[in-house]
């Protein structure tokens, strides 16, 4: 195994966020999931568009939240995910490499636009979307890029590839070459509607070993094990896979590994302002501290710092250097 | 005089916010006037984006943002600006339209996309525009409706209007059909640079009376009469127009009428995150106490409160209700 170019390559949805805040009542009226993520389509995305409030726009995407916060606290990262060669794809590209990521995907010149997911910020902080996949759905196996995962230590790669078309390809594509060059494979279930969706497919990925490490909220944990039972589907999740990380917002979060169970605890927040971005954030500063090499409890306490820091204002990525905020806490960087 | 279907109808060049926080280093590397608005071309807007952290985006222009604000005060605003029918004019239209206020401007078919700023907001919170007029640049008198003119009670012009070819007729029309009417016509200066450019014609609008009111910061004012001798320009404003409102940041606003001249005091903040829209959401409260009748202590009490609501957070249109603000505040709504 050569040294690693990369310390984190994310494969996912490349969506550019239109974020605003509303009040329950909107959800109810739209017949919308609160908390939940929904795949809309064009017809969809133009009535929920129309009857919103005044918009405040940013790129995300789950697993390039990740990345950006990987980048943010000093990693190097690479992202590969499809948009559009238009105005919003440009700002997307922007973007994430202004973040500091590699980004090399070539956009569509044609078919739909750059996908967009209309997130409801409710008062309580959490997040309702509504994603229109758009070119997204174009990403294929193709766009892998074999040389760029195989230089990277971690893929990390997300549950919401399943819904596009071709993406689970460009997935076990891109697990394959990670694993023949020695490389680790990590998977976020991303919702538990996803898990609901790809339950059999997912469990299976972690049974064959095609992914290393699994991160997953609550929710997700009882939607994939379908009980209730929060320790008896941790027991599943640790005979299933090599590496789980169980989020459970204020609670902290739970690793859970064949050496054994440790919980650790969530930093205090001041006030949560918008969720959006929370298990994405986590997953970073956990990533961050593995390739750091430093131990589960500091992973997990760099991943609590930044979802910390993503849940106190409006948008999924960092507002401020995770760098100097992981030092200010006294946590490894 | 009919009644007024309109409290306050705004002009100006609609223009798409992109903020980034940066430190003052890239100021200086890149040739930037701290605080000011540069006007840009394409070539230097993609060197600046280039070389730019990465964004947040949301829809702004000085007086669609200060009828944004008038709307979120309760006031019934229309506005004018030119976008291109392209994806940002779109989010545009959205995001004005979405804050209540009635937009029906026709968008650009073919020539430059949808104008845009590079807002860089260093640590002290201060802002530096570089304003690429892209659509705004096809706003002629074409564009004035007339009717909704007549039927507003102030119409609220920017001093950027002078900047593209052809807005500054499309203003001339609008104040002349204002006046017609028996309606007020209201200028904002804008920022210290454009009052250089235009200095001579800002000073004949208020001196043959195309203006009745002028919204100026100490910068603008100072700039217009070439003077740093504060007091000696106050007494130039008051003589050169009817109302003068002059802002002074933390040291509050001077309201300068033929009756006299009085000083109202500046709203406490927590922190200055971003002062892009300041001025703005100032003549917006400022303005909301005009058409309710409240007194200029009242007016100007309204317009520190909306100032301090927008300072404390990214970007430049309020992200709380400012009528429930006001409420809060014992001011009236």
């Amino acid at each position: 195994m050569t040294s690693a170019k990369y310390d984190v390559l994310g494969i996912g949805n490349a969506i550019f966020d239109v974020l605003v805040q509303t009040d329950e009542g909107f959800l109810a009226a739209h017949g919308m999931t609160k908390g939940g993520m929904s795949l809309i389509d064009e017809a969809r995305a133009a009535e929920i568009y129309r009857d919103m409030g005044p918009a405040v726009e940013m790129s995300g995407g789950s697993a390039a939240n990740t990345i950006v916060g990987l980048a943010s606290l000093g990693a190097r990262t690479a992202y590969i995910g499809k948009i559009k060669d238009d105005q919003i794809g440009r700002l997307y590209a922007h973007d994430i490499r202004a973040a500091g990521v590699a980004f090399g995907t070539a956009a569509a010149a044609d078919g739909p636009a750059t996908g967009c997911s209309y997130i409801l910020v409710t008062p309580d902080g959490e997040r309702t979307m509504n994603t229109y996949l758009g070119a997204a759905q174009q990403l294929t196996s193709g766009d892998i890029d074999a040389a760029e995962v195989a230089a990277s230590s971690i893929v990390y790669l997300e549950g919401y590839l399943w819904d596009p078309k071709d993406a689970k390809d460009a997935f076990v594509k891109a697990a394959a070459i990670a694993h023949q060059a020695g490389r680790q494979v990590a998977l976020t279930l991303s919702d538990s509607f996803c898990v609901d969706r790809y339950r059999g497919e997912f469990l299976e990925l972690m049974r064959q070993a095609t992914v290393d490490l699994v991160f997953a909220n609550e929710a997700e944990l009882h939607s994939l094990y379908e009980t209730s039972d929060f320790d008896a589907a941790l027991r599943q999740l640790r005979s299933d896979v090599g590496l789980g990380v169980v989020t459970r917002s204020e609670k902290g979060c739970v690793v859970a590994s064949k050496d054994g169970v440790s919980a650790v605890p969530a930093f205090p927040v001041r006030a949560i302002v918008d969720t959006t971005g929370a298990g994405d954030l986590f997953a970073a500063g956990f990533l961050f501290g593995l390739v750091r090499g430093a131990g589960y409890e500091a992973a997990g306490r760099l991943g609590a710092l930044a979802a910390a820091e993503v849940i106190q204002h409006i948008g999924a990525r960092p507002q401020t250097s995770l760098k100097e905020l992981a030092k200010a806490n006294g946590l490894p960087v």
